[in-house]
Order: C-alpha cells, then sequence, then structure tokens
C-alpha cells in the first residue's frame, strides 16, 4: 500500500523542450516488462548530478562520474541509459565493461561518442549484467524517442516500487517561463547519501557554465538526501538535472533574481519526487516527517532526525499506531549529541506536547497521543533546546509488508 | 522461537558465597508475575559497572552512577534492586525521586544507607514508575534471600525475553578456583554502549582496590557492547560485575597470573550471556557472527561490523535464507571507510567464497550459498585487505516476530 501517494496523469506530465525519452522490453530479469529507458538532450544542454557515497558503488555510477569529468571535454553529454532488473554493482571489472559497452552501442546508434553517454543501472546486486539484452533492445529504445513519454518513463526504472513516480512544475520568473519535469524511483535501501534511488529531472531553463552542479547538490540535500526509509545507502543511487536551455531563461549567476525562483522550484519538485519514494516506501503505511530544531548546527538536528526516522523500534511503534513515546525519547539520547542536555528537550507529536524539559508534559493525555498517531501523515518535532539550526526529515514506519517485500525480493 | 538456547537448569547455576537473591511479585506491570529482585553482598564485597551511553538515560542509571562515585565513600555498595514493567526513564525529576525512595526503603529494610544500594529498572519508558507497589513489595524479597535463587532470579528481570538466561562457570587458578554465575535479560532495542539489557554477573574471587573497575570495561567490550538486535541503545543498559571475595582467589595486579584466567572466565561467561540474547532476539530464527578481520584499526572493523550486523536488507535476507549477498557488499560500502578500496575486499559465508577482490567470485555458485543460508547459525567473514585488526560481532535476522512484538509490546 501506499500513504496518500495518487497516481500521475500522463497530461499532467509537461515535455520539456529538447528532452527526449524512449522505452523498451530487454527482458533482463522478467519478461514483458518496460526495463530499459534512453533519454536524449538536444545539443548544448547541460547536466549534473549527485551520487551514493558507497564504496560499493556500481559500475554505471563509475562511469557517469568519469564522464560527467571530461563534460565539454569530448563532447557534452548528450543519453543517458537506465537498466532495471540489475544494479550492475558487485560485478568488478567485467561490470566496468559492460557498463562501458552499453554506452558505446547507444553511441553507435545515437551517432554520438560514448562519452556523452550516462549509464544508471538498479536491481539486484552481485550479479552479472546481461548485457547481450541489453544491447539487443537498445534499438527499439531509440526508436521510441518521444518529447511526451514521462509516464512511460517512470514505469521504465521502477523495481519494488508500487507505482511510478512523476511530478512536473512550472515557474515564472521575470525572464519568463520555466518548465520541469521529472521522475524517480526507489522503495527500500533509501537512505542519505543516497537512497536505492534513482531521479530525474530535465527543465528546459538555461544555466551559466559552472552553474548547474552546485545547485544540484543543494537541491539534493533538500531532498532526497533527506529521506530515509530503512537506512541502507545503496550502490546505485544517483540524481540528475538536465537543463536543456530551450527557454527564454538563462541564469548568469547565483545573484540573478530568477535563480532563487529555478532552484527553489526544482526543490520543491526534488522534494515532492524524494517524499513519493516514502509515501511508496516498502510496507509503508504512515509518512512521517521529523523537524528537529534548536540545535547548535544543522548536522547534528541531521543526526537525531536520522536517529529517530531509522529506530527500528520507532518505525513499529508508528505502524502500530501505539503512542510508544518514549522510544523516540531513546533515539534523540543515543543519536550522538554527547553533550545533550536532556532537560532542555521538548518533543511534539503532531500538536500534542509529550515531552517537556526532558520529561513527561504532566499534561500529556496518552489519548491525545493515541489519536495523533491514527494518522496517515504525523508529525514528530523535536526542540533540542540549544541554538537556532533545524532539520527535517522524511521517513516511514517498518511494518510486516517491508520484512515480506524483502524477504521475498529474489524469489 | 529462540536460536539454539537450552532453558538453564537450576542446578547448573552455582551458588556465589556472600552473593543472595530474593524475588517478589510487585504486580508492577501485570500481576502474579515475578518483576522485583533484590540482590545483596556481603561486606568486603566489591561492585563495577558499565552503563548506557544514552543522553537519556534512566534514573536508575543515574542513582547508579552517583553511588558508585560515592562507594567507599558512604559505605560499600552491599545491595542492588531490580525492577521490570516499568524502565523510569524520560521521567524527569519525579523519576530521579521515586530511583532515590527505592534505596531509602530498601536501605530501611537491610540496614544499610540509601548510597549503598544500586536500583535498576527496565520496561515501559516515559511512564511513571508504580513507586508505591515497589515499596509495598519490598519486604517480600528481603524476606526471600539465599544463595540459590538464580533461576529465578533470572525470571524475574525478564521483559520480552521468551527465556530467563543464566549460566555458571568455574577456572581453577594457581590461587585456588574461582566460581562466577550470571544473569540476563534483552531482547530488543540492542546496541553496543549497551542493549536493552541487564546483564550481572557475581563471582567469589576478590580484587585489589581501582582492579575491577577496569576489567569490567574490558569485558562488556568483548561481550555485551559486541551484540546487536535492532540498533537502538537504550535508556537503561547496565552491566555489573559483584565480587565477594569469599573464595582463596584474591588478585592483587594485572601482573598476577590469576587476573588473566579469570579475565577470560568473565569474559566468556558474560559472551555466552550477550549471546544468549541474540539468541533469544526479538523474532530471531538465526544467530549470525559477522567477523571483520583484516583492518586498519579494531574501530573501523567495528563500524563494517555494524553496519553489516544493522542492516535490515541484511537480515530479512537471512530470515528468508536467501543468499542475497550483494546487500552485505553494499553495506560494507557505506559503513564509513572513506578510503575503503573494495578491489581488496573478501567476503565468505560460512565456508563459502562469495566476493572475491571486491566482485562476485568467479567459482561461487548460488546452491553453495543457498546451502549456507539454511542453517540457524551462519558466520559471515569480511576480510578488508587492509591490515592485521580484527572484531566480532553477533545478531540475529529480522522476522515477521520483530515486528510484530514491537508493535504489540505496549498493549
Amino acid at each position: 500500500m501506499t500513504v496518500n501517494l495518487p497516481l500521475p496523469q500522463k497530461d499532467q506530465l509537461k515535455p520539456i523542450k529538447g528532452f527526449q525519452m524512449g522505452i523498451a522490453q530487454a527482458g533482463i530479469k522478467k519478461a514483458n516488462r518496460k526495463d530499459l529507458l534512453v533519454m536524449t538532450l538536444t545539443p548544448g544542454s547541460q547536466v549534473a548530478g549527485v551520487f551514493t557515497l558507497n564504496r560499493f558503488c556500481a559500475a554505471p555510477v563509475q562511469v557517469c562520474r568519469e564522464h560527467l569529468a571530461l563534460d565539454g571535454a569530448q563532447g557534452e553529454i548528450r543519453a543517458l541509459v537506465v537498466n532495471t532488473g540489475n544494479a550492475n554493482a558487485g560485478t568488478g571489472e567485467q561490470g566496468m565493461q559492460h557498463a562501458l559497452e552499453t554506452c558505446v552501442a547507444l553511441a553507435r546508434d545515437l551517432n554520438l561518442n560514448p562519452e556523452q553517454i550516462l549509464p544508471f543501472s538498479t536491481g539486484v546486486i552481485l550479479e552479472p549484467l546481461p548485457i547481450e539484452k541489453i544491447i539487443a533492445a537498445l534499438p527499439a529504445a531509440v526508436a521510441d524517442l518521444g518529447e511526451d513519454h514521462w509516464l512511460d518513463a517512470a514505469e521504465a526504472i521502477m523495481t519494488t516500487d508500487t507505482q511510478a513516480k512523476a511530478a512536473s512544475m512550472t515557474v515564472q520568473t521575470p525572464l519568463g517561463a520555466v518548465t520541469l519535469t521529472g521522475i524517480c524511483k526507489g522503495a527500500g535501501m533509501i537512505h542519505p547519501n543516497m537512497a536505492t534511488m534513482l531521479g530525474f529531472i530535465a527543465t528546459d531553463a538555461g544555466f551559466a557554465p559552472g552553474l548547474l552542479s552546485g545547485l544540484t547538490q543543494t537541491v539534493a540535500d533538500q531532498s532526497f538526501n533527506a529521506i530515509t526509509i530503512d537506512g541502507d545507502t545503496s550502490t546505485n543511487d544517483s540524481f540528475i538535472i538536465m537543463a536543456t536551455g530551450q527557454s527564454p531563461v538563462r541564469i548568469q549567476s547565483m545573484d540573478d533574481p530568477s535563480y532563487q525562483l529555478v532552484r527553489d522550484a526544482l526543490t520543491a519538485l526534488a522534494r515532492k519526487l524524494a517524499q513519493m519514494i516514502v509515501r511508496d516506501g516498502e510496507g509503508a503505511t504512515k509518512f512521517i516527517t521529523i523537524e528537529v530544531v534548536g540545535g547548535k548546527t544543522e548536522s547534528e538536528c541531521r543526526l537525531v532526525a536520522e536517529a529517530v526516522a531509522h529506530s527500528p523500534l520507532v518505525k513499529t511503534a508508528f505502524f502500530a499506531s501505539d503512542p510508544n513515546l518514549g522510544r523516540i525519547l531513546a533515539a534523540i539520547g543515543y543519536a550522538g549529541i554527547t553533550d545533550l542536555d536532556v532537560n532542555h528537550v521538548q518533543m511534539w507529536l503532531g500538536d500534542v506536547w509529550v515531552a517537556k524539559d526532558g520529561g513527561r508534559n504532566p499534561d500529556y493525555q496518552e489519548a491525545d497521543g493515541q489519536r495523533v498517531m491514527q494518522a496517515a501523515e504525523i508529525t514528530v518535532k523535536i526542540d533540542l533546546g540549544r541554538g537556532s539550526a533545524q532539520q527535517t526529515m522524511w521517513t516511514c514506519d517498518l511494518s510486516h509488508d517491508y520484512v515480506s517485500i524483502n524477504a521475498d525480493y529474489r524469489s
């Protein structure tokens, strides 16, 4: 089940001028399933990415990093290729060869250099990529290229996702309108830096050289790096922003008044997409927002938010709609702030003040906690009482279905 | 269910001269249940403890620390009192009062000073301790004091444990024989520093002043601090070693030949008790040993062992007996060794070499992995290939029953 996650509607996903998608069925893990996506960008486009920090990062992640580093020198990035059903991770030298062969094959079909291609894989780790199936299906994906294939693209990158994830947005700037559309996938092995997750956003804005890379990191930190489902940082996570520059809006610098507008729109879209992953979290029945305020630094707020969001005991209590809120205090206590004075800590569950000055609020009634716990969307607010920094994370509960899904995933 | 955890037999639990236990039913959370334990020590005994690092540590933990710091000044520690059914944590100033009142009441019954008592609580967090029930039941526990009550004591400290945990051992030293007996409790909220767990070991050895405290930390690090069930460090964890000095063995210094023998025996007993907690881990169907070798430092080996032991994806794969071993590589990769060269990493599942030089071992057959995964006890060995440090941890799988137990715990 999902938590307040409507199905994306095809007519609400706006095409981005200069950006095309083509889908094919390569039969990588299962037959008769969209599992291959090719995306192409018009000449002059810009691409930036943020990738997993996992040291066992997948071969395609390594190739993406290399090709983005060469961007410009060997011709700009002009195409992306994504397969599901196999992560091409923990596959050693052969995995690298396979990722490169995928680029070579697509480059031939599109008349580009292999270095102009970014490859992505998602699925099972430690199994060889069935490279022949992918190469054989690439021409069909290329033949399918079109601007209006967002929904098909979102479906083609799904693994344990129960539904496709996509969203669109338009923002007006002094220089004109900018359109943004994005897709993402992910439901388990989700944790900052980053989730088992792929996210792609295309926009028709243009950027002066060097701007997009920092912007992509900023957007990622406020969206995909602020969600956790199970605390497992995957080998394949990638978040990509692609800017075709086909609208009248070209942003020259961070001081440009349009910069902030477009950055905020990208952040809002990325956050919406990231939250869709949580709403479709493996086995999720609750969507939980953890707001930590009153910290000395953002990073210590993040430590606390992660500890709470990550605790199996907190997550099973949410699943049970049981206000067993001492478990949240315990998580705050072990989050790693060694000089935390718990006597200054306050906690609210929704609008209910539960913990006051480090202990149970004398006015707290179990029935009030129970009422809030019944809701499908719950906010936990924690005030550390030692500064003005804050950080918000999003997570879901831990249910029987999480265990079922992950115990059965490969069978 | 439990994993290879036989019930303790009363006649195998050896009395420790100078150490007595008394049990009562205080009705703290449920009626007709042993939930109060008093332990007394003969004059001249020594006591040392290791406690949770959780900043939201329970009131009794704070009182224990204070009373151990006063040890000697106000008279030595002579008694311990443990209640289950309520953790007296997240209870603020009132909780501290309750912990102290418990000491005052027991001191009156035993003709001691309150500072000679160590209090312990375990159970639900954030609810007021029913202090009247405890005080009312103390005389019954005191009346019950005897040397032969180890099994009853082990039963009296259980919470979500499905069975009592106790063990005994005798070690011969050049100075004579030393007897050690211990009990512990814990099944969830289990993670280093420390688990939701109480552990008490009594021995008739004696120690020169100052020796027992460091020894207790050493023993804890090799036992209770090397297990994890769900990664939640509790508010109440306490591990206590009590030495009555009633045997002929009195250890004068760390250079004493008997020191190492007694230390090793204490470590072996504590490890056995700690492993009992994992074997009775909430919902556990598998007992898993994570051996990390070839690290630069013990602490980096520990990071890797914890990441693997803690990963819900790894743990659900063990539950499913599914050799989805890429999940282990992913956990190694995100454990936090930022300069890890994965090309030097090897991994074995039992006797099967799965990952070779960072990739899938070409000789690895899925059927071999499957065979090992079927066993109730599984060892994962990871060689980081960058040094000679090593660390071992013990954990269990993540099953449907874990979710059930923790979703239903309070109802």
